[in-house]
């Protein structure tokens, strides 16, 4: 059936936004000022026909702009953008219930011209945090949304070159130029874990952060405060749920929000409930 | 788009589950001891198919069928049962984005033996708690699931005769005799409250539980328990947050779980969201 692996990120983006304590981030016990847990069950539901489209076949980066169309329009924010640049070609390499990092692969790498000018319309539908573009390439930025699609043609772009030159400043790029390393990774640690799923989305998010710098945290606040809280989360790991509840309110309390390291978080989820992870 | 409708009652599924506090019931602060947040995220992804196949014309029995088959599949648990059994003719008789009354009374009064005999074959799925059959027709009774079709059929019930024959006892099924009454009062009351929609709903979930005792509770804890929840409830309709939350802890503590009152607030939230009510 063409939607199971919709409905598995349909269901991941869920169990993302509900594991808690996600430092930094909305979960099931906090908001953020403008961007509360609704909004996030409404992006999930907005974004589903750009996961069906993706499951069914249709071009990653057409799939991608209908789910990102479809979640601006639920909740006129910005929820899961990052997510879905990873949940879209997780999808789209599920074959018969099997998603594995060469197909995941394949799918990037097949990327094509239009792919990247889908990538860029998908801006259009709402404002994203990003980094500067290259000092050479300002025709590329992605602010510039469908007014960049000319120069992405006329340089010949695939959305794998659009994503090699955010690599390696921003986390969701990486993901697609390394095999969703990090992505099967927290897949496995989700799987292997204890708890509820929701405990162990939320154990993982707090071991990627530990690992390494949240880049939507280096693009808004700078690379001592992603580090900062790097080091923090390494301190908690092994820490009780009293100091990491503590981390979050503190961070939540600062403005901090390390939405790429939640958007690797909703990645591995749904590669660990595609490989049978229970509830 | 046939599958508007469904997306919409979906998300009032997610929203209902999120609001908080709903005393007794699983929400966004509190599990209960062997069915978690986690089990109500995916039992409405689960049961989506169902509101798919109501929304594009499906029998209403047909349907529900397939939403609790879903819901099964996805929790091995009953998360919405009462919800999906409000939710399917609801959406059957959203037409052109509006949803009326008339239009729904109309499509329970159309159901036929074929749409009692799928309602009797979804308790093959899941259990579900209900009451005992009338003393006259034990052969009706639900616990018995498709072994019951040949009983319904020779009797010539239609689903709307089913639950006509649960009323008063069961508060959904109440609804299907009404006119969707409670639903489309709590939707009304949804729209024109204050806070985020998650707010609306808890307080509408207070309001209803402290005008009618909850079916569920009766059935399994009787009257007298019944009506003392709905008492406290309505002594706490102006009281404060903290005396609500502690309401909340002592009917998790008891076992205490107004179902039914949780179904009709999902129903009044598909209601409400049809119409337009913000997150």
């Amino acid at each position: 059936m063409g939607n199971r692996p919709a409905s598995t990120a349909h269901l991941a983006m869920l169990l993302e936004v509900a594991g808690t304590p996600k430092p930094g981030n909305v979960d099931r016990h906090r908001d953020l000022s403008d961007l509360g847990f609704e909004h996030f069950l409404a992006g999930a539901v907005g974004a589903r026909p750009g996961l069906v489209a993706a499951a069914t076949g249709d071009r990653v980066g057409a799939a991608f702009e209908t789910a990102i169309a479809g979640m601006a329009a639920a909740t006129d924010r910005n929820t899961h953008f990052g997510t879905l640049l990873l949940l879209v070609p997780l999808v789209a390499a599920t074959d018969d219930g099997t998603i594995a990092p060469a197909a995941t692969e394949r799918v990037v790498e097949d990327t094509t011209i239009a792919d990247a000018a889908d990538f860029y319309r998908a801006f259009d539908h709402v404002e994203v945090a990003v980094g500067d573009p290259p000092a050479d390439a300002p025709d590329l930025d992605v602010r510039r949304g469908s007014d960049a699609v000319s120069a992405v043609e006329s340089r010949g772009l695939t959305l794998l070159d659009v994503m090699e030159r955010s690599t390696p400043g921003d986390g969701v790029a990486r993901e697609w130029t390394t095999g969703f390393e990090r992505t099967f990774e927290t897949a496995e640690r989700i799987r292997s874990g204890d708890g509820s799923i929701l405990d162990r989305a939320a154990d993982a998010f707090l071991a990627l952060l530990a690992r390494d710098p949240d880049t939507l945290v280096q693009t808004r606040h700078g690379e001592a405060v992603a580090r900062e809280v790097t080091d923090r989360a390494a301190s908690l790991e092994d820490g009780s749920r009293e100091a990491i509840e503590a981390f979050a309110a503190d961070l939540v309390d600062r403005g901090i929000n390390p939405g790429t390291t939640a958007d690797v978080t909703a990645a591995g989820l749904y590669v660990a409930l595609t490989r049978g992870a229970s509830l």
